[in-house]
């Protein structure tokens, strides 16, 4: 067991793992040394590979879909860049309050993350459509403050699809301040229902499709550590 | 701007805002009055429908497809019960050694996390199947006892779906595997190509779909914080 990766070349990345699975499922059935010379040009087309991978820059990231883990993998991203020591902001659109076991994780590094709830809940909760439109402003507002400041890597900001699909917020506007985004930090937006020109211009976007769901099915309720 | 939610029981799930998605997205048109009355029974409906999910179960997990976010997701849930105090292992299979900053930020929990990394890399970096078969399987003794282990409230199999996929294990000792998981505590298997018995058995699935990826697109190589 080690604990480091042999070399930054190394890394793998979800990309690498899949192309491995596609080209290796029928190497079950190659002898020990077809196999052993299969790998070899394998790596040979891999190091090539990442050899031509040699950009830098900031991505526009979208998680999308009706399925789980939208809010969750952009929480992965924030783990991870936490670890690397950068500065990260999250804004979140639509909920009125950080969820607490979130917010005891993100009290661990108080001098690298800020983040703001700037909802007041759902919709259904305070039927009031102007306050929940001035409430999703206030949020844009912050979240194009942290784009612009590159002291922060990597802003989040969750659940803004849902505030344009509800019409609290215009997708040209959303656009227009992406241009102000340093070349060098990403953004993540979250949220179903991911507009057309947001699509277009991220770089990154990755539809999350329920295929199966306990809460529907089940009638099992929302479980702490998964859901919140 | 609150910082913790009103109470428990408006908890917002993605599944919630789903429905308020699909519900709402008409509702621009409609004058204040009017949608503060369609708001008034949404919330009704809403509440009934919280009330009907009172069960309570660990939860088997799978993360799959050929997108981003499979093990980013997973890692967002082991954040979050990381912020609920409960004790999280995680075994990968495939990766010889985990990211120097995932370490890191686990290492902020010696008491609650165990990470065993027991792949040693790709099969086009070992060039030994024998030796990859044998390292799976160990990986897979290993989770097998985090999982009977009531203790671990999560535990994190990290592409195994690919050990599965490449033949190092067999679905069926998988499942013979999570017969053993105590009630209550939850599985999470990420990696592409999950088997159909596995999806058939699981509670909660979610397909990780492409729809844009800038690795291979614009030559972007795997960034710090985004990837690892």
């Amino acid at each position: 067991m080690n604990e480091y990766p042999k070399s930054a070349m190394s890394t793998p990345t979800s990309d690498t793992l899949e192309s491995q699975v596609e080209d290796l499922s029928g190497a079950a059935a190659l002898d020990a040394d077809r196999y052993q010379k299969k790998m070899q040009r394998r790596k040979e087309v891999q190091d090539q590979r990442l050899a031509q991978r040699d950009v830098e820059k900031g991505l526009i990231i979208v998680n999308t879909g009706n399925g789980k883990g939208k809010t969750t993998a952009a929480l992965g991203m924030v783990l991870r860049s936490l670890g690397h020591g950068y500065r990260v902001a999250i804004v979140q659109f639509i909920k009125g309050a950080w969820e607490p076991a979130e917010k005891a994780v993100f009290d661990r590094w108080p001098e690298q993350i800020e983040f703001l709830a700037m909802g007041e809940g759902f919709t259904w909760e305070t039927q009031d459509r102007d306050r929940d439109i001035a409430k999703a402003r206030e949020a844009w507002e912050k979240g194009l403050e942290f784009i612009r400041n590159p002291e922060f890597k990597l802003v989040l900001l969750d659940e803004v699809n849902v505030a344009l699909k509800l019409g609290y917020l215009q997708a040209d506007e959303i656009l227009a301040g992406l241009d102000d985004k340093p070349a060098d930090s990403h953004v993540i937006l979250t949220g179903r229902g991911a507009p057309a020109e947001l699509i277009e211009r991220a770089d990154l976007v990755t539809e999350m499709t329920l295929v199966k769901h306990p809460f529907r099915e089940q009638g099992v309720k929302a479980q702490p550590g998964i859901e919140f």
